[in-house]
């Protein structure tokens, strides 16, 4: 490898000067993420501006077969950014510029290390909006990259849904345009929807064209508490099958309402509660409230928010759950599964997999997007205490073996990245041999992320 | 080619008996469609009734080097269905079970062989349909395979969006399930999403899991006419805008009013024309359908259906265009164009080739989801005359390259088949070879309906 690398930091030395870093410090940043993993630095760090640069460092690492991994603002949290075979780590973060953005079709062109809220602070005198709504300060590549979803998906979609159109740099430096402008096509395969969700090891997706939303008119919040999961979930699935103008519908447990009262030194109900919003015109968001209300008979406590001011009070609750999480072992970092499930089987994959945690010391609170299926239980352990390191991996795959017998995924929104790769035979079984075949024929010298979401 | 093919049918003869047909009529029936391109038949027709029988088939075939032609209801209209290099038409028909329907987590799976109109029969008592509208009787699996869309695009996505999971025979019998039941997932390629709209290419879908909705509790629908499509299409962009419970919005140009005022002996205004459909809550259909109208301030006349009957009525209308078309023209044919644009290039697109085929002798009455920016041009055409043949692909060339200029596309829901094979170079460019690269991986021998979408 050094001898290969030294060769390609030599020929892209001149062109990219004081942007091409080696520096421990940046290695470091560049290696680390967000992620519970152990760093894996990368050999260097370069700063590119523009898909030509992209494209550049492509075809050169290609040629001198060293891998390249894709940075976008360092939040993936499975190791994504990780370089565990060293190489080029590829910084987009200077590659933020808003290229256009249509109002009458609802649509923009971004390069892709604009993050979302970016973006959405760019679109405000537009009346619209890019609806994907995840925790982390993201740039809507990466997000295209792990196929990230978040709170509204609910109502609007994941990544998956919402982008139009992709510019890629091949593993060999070409250039291409994925998808287009239009609303749909039936023209040939969807490459599109083949690289989001590729985590870099198919290219760089270096521009999107993503769809866009009028901000809606009216909103209204509710907060209620259920004396069990399987009531808060019944009450969810009768909303989503009436249609309800939902938002955002979450969940989170008992452990987790226990932690945000100590946490914010609060006085809610410690039973499963469910936050729900409800967007669109005026008399849609009362009317549908009121049916949600009157579907939520089980509830013990309805909290519907009187203004503006109290909604924001509600969901700062919700907000601050992954804070109030960590309070209650301060000092000691969490890891977050990220199963989704049919939701129907949300009450029992949740049952299940908290007996399976009262048989440890872990402490794991959840919060969850109830609508999509999809919850996280915040792992508390100290990563110097072998004991918990154990269970907390033991109730890891626990949870991911008992959703995927459930028809559901190991990875909701996370993406798998080195964290869950061990987890891909299980959910996909011979179709991990077809995607492989996709990776060997789209990068055959395996410059790409390598190492990420499969081994070949 | 002869060769391979006795020993492919001798091989496979015991198995299916009765099952593989080779006489002419079955020949000619799967070689047609509903195809505007002459005829190419396969060599013969084998019908399956179980994923393992095509897995059977699809081994023997890739060992022999013979074409396989997945056939549903031979709906399809750009040639998909067609033998050009003759092969195995494998007739998907008798696939049509309805394997399961989840109704809390509003989901179903389902043989490749049932049509939308059985599963939503099926359904009926449930209060889920699936919503995926379009004009043909069509199986899901062709539906799938094409990447269908229709009226309801606007509001439900269209094949792209709601299939959830697959169950897919590759080239060499292998059987994978794609995808799973949970919502959204982050673990790995996104294979669903690459089969939708494979047309048959990569391998044969036979089991569909299904996003399924409860069927709204209101509805209202209108009609209304503007002088310019410009109006018409800048009202369905602030409707857009403002989020409407849109379920369908359709458009007729003047000729297509004029086409429906003779066919039906009706007296509607004969200039631009919307249909539109609210869903919903009762209270939201009603005060979106106040603000659509206020919204169309521009409208010379709008009607608003005032019963569920007389709604049944303007949709007729709709529903009878094509009829209309076809009798401007009795005993020809017309071919459907099929290119969808971002919206706000609908007006000068339908302006630029109303001007091209002012030029010409054909008549092309036009109906369009002006929601989607997709819309259709039926070209009325004697086939025996080569003036018009040339003059309608003049008008359908002249509209792919100005819709493809737009950032739109030369096909928004009927695909590619052999009828649009030409443009994918224009609108692709290099991103065609890297369809080629999947399509070499996965199929090396090309077997899978060769000659389709591309050529190798």
């Amino acid at each position: 490898m050094n001898e290969k690398l030294n060769a390609l930091l030599a020929q892209l030395q001149p062109q990219f000067a004081e942007r091409l870093v080696t520096s421990e410090a940046m290695r470091e940043h560049h290696g680390s993420g967000e992620s519970h993993l152990p760093p894996a630095w990368p050999d260097a760090v370069i700063m590119v501006r523009s898909t030509q640069e992209v494209s550049d460092v492509l075809a050169a690492c290609n040629e001198h077969e060293v891998p390249v991994i894709p940075f976008g603002a360092g939040s993936s949290i499975e190791g994504q950014i990780h370089a565990p075979h060293g190489g080029i780590s590829l910084d987009m973060s200077a590659m933020d510029a808003i290229l256009s953005v249509e109002e009458a079709d609802m649509d923009c062109t971004v390069q892709c290390g604009v993050t979302r809220q970016a973006l959405n602070e760019h679109l405000r005198a537009t009346g619209l909006f890019f609806p994907v709504d995840l925790g982390a300060h993201a740039t809507l590549g990466g997000m295209a990259a792990t196929r990230a979803s978040g709170t509204t998906t609910v109502r609007y979609g994941s990544m998956r849904d919402l982008v139009l159109g992709l510019t890629v740099v091949m593993p060999d430096g070409e250039i291409i345009r994925t998808g287009g402008r239009a609303r749909k096509s039936s023209a040939g395969y969807d490459l599109t929807r083949l690289m989001v969700g590729s985590e870099g090891t198919l290219g760089v997706i270096t521009e999107l064209t993503l769809r866009l939303f009028g901000i809606p008119e009216a909103s209204q919040t509710a907060m209620c508490s259920f004396d069990s999961i399987q009531e808060a979930t019944e009450t969810v699935v009768m909303a989503l099958q009436c249609g309800l103008a939902l938002n955002r519908i979450e969940l989170a447990d008992t452990l987790q309402m226990q932690a945000i009262n100590r946490y914010s030194r609060a006085d809610l109900p410690e039973s499963p509660t469910l936050w729900v919003e409800m967007t669109g015109a005026a008399p849609t968001v009362e009317n549908d409230m009121d049916t949600f209300e009157g579907l939520a008979e089980s509830a013990r406590k309805f909290e519907r928010a009187t203004s503006a001011e109290d909604a924001s009070r509600i969901w700062r609750i919700r907000h601050d759950a992954l804070y109030a999480s960590r309070a209650l072992r301060p000092g000691i970092k969490g890891i977050s599964t990220d199963v989704c499930v049919p939701i129907s089987a949300l009450p029992s994959c949740i049952g299940a997999i908290q007996e399976v945690i009262a048989t440890t010391s872990i402490q794991a609170p959840l919060v969850g997007h109830v609508g999509d299926g999809n919850f996280h239980l915040v792992l508390l352990y100290d990563p110097a205490d072998e004991d918990e390191i154990r269970e907390a991996r033991h109730i890891n795959g626990s949870l991911i073996k008992m959703a995927i017998e459930m028809g559901g995924t190991c990875t909701g929104e996370h993406g798998v990245g080195l964290g869950k790769k061990a987890y891909l035979p299980a959910e996909h079984g011979p179709a991990l041999g077809v995607m492989r075949r996709i990776k060997r024929a789209l990068d055959p010298q395996n410059i790409m992320n390598p190492g990420k979401i499969f081994d070949l």
